[in-house]
């Protein structure tokens, strides 16, 4: 994409959308009174107004950018989808399904033929055709390859073979290199040649004649510089550099820190394979973070918002079936003390305010520790300190919260004969699960990280499943050794 | 901050944090043996070691980018913590102190005296300074807006006057502006003379004799084209700009879809008041990413992982005691039947997991519509037809869990007399707080949205209210009307 942004503020795309909507609603009115009148289709095809709400609709799209016309796709249900994307020209079919979620894409490419996606996908470059090419089918990729010079398969195919989640998979190949030994002048003169710049380009990349990377050359010190002076006297010679194999959210870290917009990545002689750019890494951020949301939900996978109940209900199964185990074994738990509650009702009454806290405090405590993981905060010499601190809050809140639900608890069954120490066991099962469940909160996610899962995502279920057994087993426990 | 960015990735940060620990250790070491030994203060400090020790650490730090510096502090326990910032070069505080987060800054704050937190303050770009201020004690904050000269003062003031969430809080003042009439000769002069750009330039502004910006002129586009040409010839005409009042998500929004690494920001006249840069959104993302995490387990703000056990408390007890009030209120929903429970206990078993289902799918439905919100991608034409979408998945769901419920509790309870329609009722009872809890997952968060809060936030709250209160009602009141 080149500079050449028009003035589109967030407003001006929900307008478009807007419009948008509005054209197919008159679209489809007109469809459907022809429908009534029984005119033949070809009439139909032929009426002027029909006609018209086309146009008018294909030109508002043509005038937008590819990345609001992938909003304006995500936010229409999919029949006005699918016909909103009819009416896209071919030539921005690529980059437009480069915009869209995993979700909609789908359902985008599902209404494509082979031959309309080889030839969306060819209009990309290599990093984006390797982005694409997981969701195409099959002989479509093999058809893609074949059309691509030996050079650019290669990228493709170097592309794919990263893991997702690194940077090697996140690179493109779109840089400027230079040789250390020339002038400014001649660098200047070089890129007037080249006519354009990759999109981003902030800096060339100094090469060797090996193709070792041994600097970075920022265009503003070309800018500010003498025409006169070297490449080697003006470049920056101790870069920030990323391997294809670096995870990509410590690329995303380092891109925060030091403030970067392009990076190069070089593989391990140093010698330079791809680019790292920061609109790229901003989209990774935002991924992430949304997968992080939709995770704690138990959404396995960005959903379509106007998907069909069938497949919505399958990416949120598992889910719900995990949840349903745990919190059946939690049922069998309170199916143990089954007698105990026959004589005293208000336990049932009282035992989920324990199991409830139990969990809401752990949380607490577990949201910390995701977050002290993720950015590398947690070692082994300040967890010790980190837990004690933990219990202490469990230990305060305990006595606090224990303290409140005790005297409540007594307000409510004052009135039966085991009013006080039905108080005291509910002060102290409340402080018992408070501390089991910053345990419960400090140890899951660690644990979880140490298998190598991503703890944001079980170690939730993990300390649901925890607080409300041991919440339910410590008060019913309590009550039945001291109550009855 | 320069393009000097020397090699530092995530493992080498690392590496330094544990030296730094390792260096710290040491320094403890020495002090307590010399304690032991009564060796008087004065000896200590004169001790070779024990300066080796801070002067080997000093080293370390000065090595350090300020951001890596901000990494370490946030790692290491108070007193450490402490001892390090010592350490660290007077010059440097200011650029540590913005990179580390809210309540890690609040400590460092603490330990500085006013002339300390003036000279780090004014040693900062006037939108940092307004970054910073909020943080700092009152008479620091006047002390320092009178060193400041009129410009520099205006600007921080008119910093300080946005909303926090707003670009005009994220703006900085560091651009450089050009007339549209001279050549790119000219301009490339210009710049020479400038003798260095601000960070993150890749473009610049080009502004009428009154200010009004009219274009803006990519560096690239001043290296690749004709020195000759006009500066109004090559420049884009219509740059996407923001208003200092646009919500800073939204800009956030722009800078993702049009891939941005700067912008202008400009009145309502169209006259350029200041700069956004990508990498100040891309740490806008950050926050309101890691915000949302926390808020949703009810921190209120960010925790200083080392914080004592007293503020923690203090950053968690509104959350706690909000949901200790909900629990309460299901409890007494619970408290309403316990004359059926007292008659049937195995009630009580099975009552949780009608609430935990109910909870966890209204979730799923509430995180998707949270992040439609988020994304503009729900408008009053389409959200019918999303609602009919969740009601139908819970539908789905409360057909297939609750069967599945139903042939459990029959299995577990086959030998009272009540097994079968215990099971119909656990059925029925899943099926309709499936349905309510979709209900809840899809209005809570519009209607919060709609009162003007953060739908992430009260949203949860909100729907487990419901969910358990109507679960327990559900359950229990069918189980009363049918069974007893």
């Amino acid at each position: 994409m080149d500079d050449e942004h028009e003035d589109r503020t967030r407003e001006h795309v929900e307008d478009s959308l807007e419009q948008v909507m509005g054209l197919i609603a008159r679209h489809k009115l007109v469809e459907s009174l022809v429908h009534k009148q029984d005119m033949p289709r070809h009439d139909l095809v032929e009426s002027l107004v029909h006609k018209q709400n086309l146009v008018e609709l294909t030109k508002k799209l043509d005038d937008l950018h590819p990345a609001d016309v992938a909003y304006i796709l995500e936010a229409l249900p999919l029949e006005d989808r699918l016909l909103v994307w009819d009416l896209v020209k071919a030539e921005r079919d690529g980059e437009i399904l480069l915009e869209v979620s995993d979700a909609v894409r789908e359902t985008l490419i599902e209404a494509m033929d082979n031959r309309e996606l080889v030839a969306a996908a060819a209009s990309l470059d290599t990093d984006e055709i390797a982005d694409l090419a997981p969701d195409l089918p099959k002989d479509v990729v093999q058809e893609l390859m074949k059309s691509l010079d030996h050079a650019k398969r290669a990228q493709v195919e170097s592309s794919l073979s990263y893991d997702e989640e690194s940077v090697g998979a996140l690179m493109d190949y779109d840089f400027v290199t230079i040789r250390a030994d020339v002038t400014l002048e001649t660098a200047l003169r070089y890129l007037r040649m080249l006519g354009d710049l990759p999109p981003h380009t902030d800096k060339l990349f100094v090469v060797e004649r090996d193709g070792r990377l041994i600097g970075t050359l920022p265009l503003k010190r070309m800018l500010v510089h003498d025409p006169e002076a070297h490449v080697a006297a003006v470049m920056s010679d101790e870069p920030v550099t990323f391997h294809p194999s670096d995870e990509a959210s410590d690329a995303a870290q380092a891109f925060e820190r030091y403030d970067l917009v392009t990076a190069p990545v070089v593989d391990a002689n140093d010698r330079l394979v791809g680019r790292l750019t920061v609109d790229v890494v901003l989209d990774f951020i935002r991924d992430e973070s949304e997968a992080d949301l939709l995770q704690a939900a138990g959404l396995r996978e960005d959903e379509d918002l106007f998907t069909t109940v069938w497949k919505a209900a399958k990416n949120r199964w598992l889910w719900l079936g995990i949840n349903l185990c745990t919190a059946l074994f939690a049922s069998r738990v309170v199916g143990a003390f089954e007698g105990s509650i026959e004589k005293l009702a208000a336990l049932a009454a009282l035992m989920p305010i324990v199991a409830g806290m139990g969990g809401n405090s752990g949380s607490q405590t577990l949201t910390l520790v995701v977050r002290g993981l993720a950015l590398n905060l947690i070692s082994k010499e300040n967890s010790r300190r980190l837990m004690h601190k933990e219990l202490g809050i469990a230990l305060l809140n305990g006595l606090v919260w224990g303290s409140v639900m005790g005297v409540v608890t007594y307000g409510l069954y004052r009135d039966i004969p085991q009013a006080v120490p039905l108080a005291m066991v509910m002060a102290a099962a409340m402080l018992l699960n408070l501390l089991v469940s910053s345990m419960a909160g400090f140890w899951a996610p660690r644990l979880i990280d140490r298998l190598g899962h991503d703890p944001a995502f079980g170690a939730h279920v993990l300390l649901t499943f925890i607080t409300d057994s041991m919440g339910f087993f410590i008060f019913l426990g309590l009550a039945t050794v001291f109550l009855l």
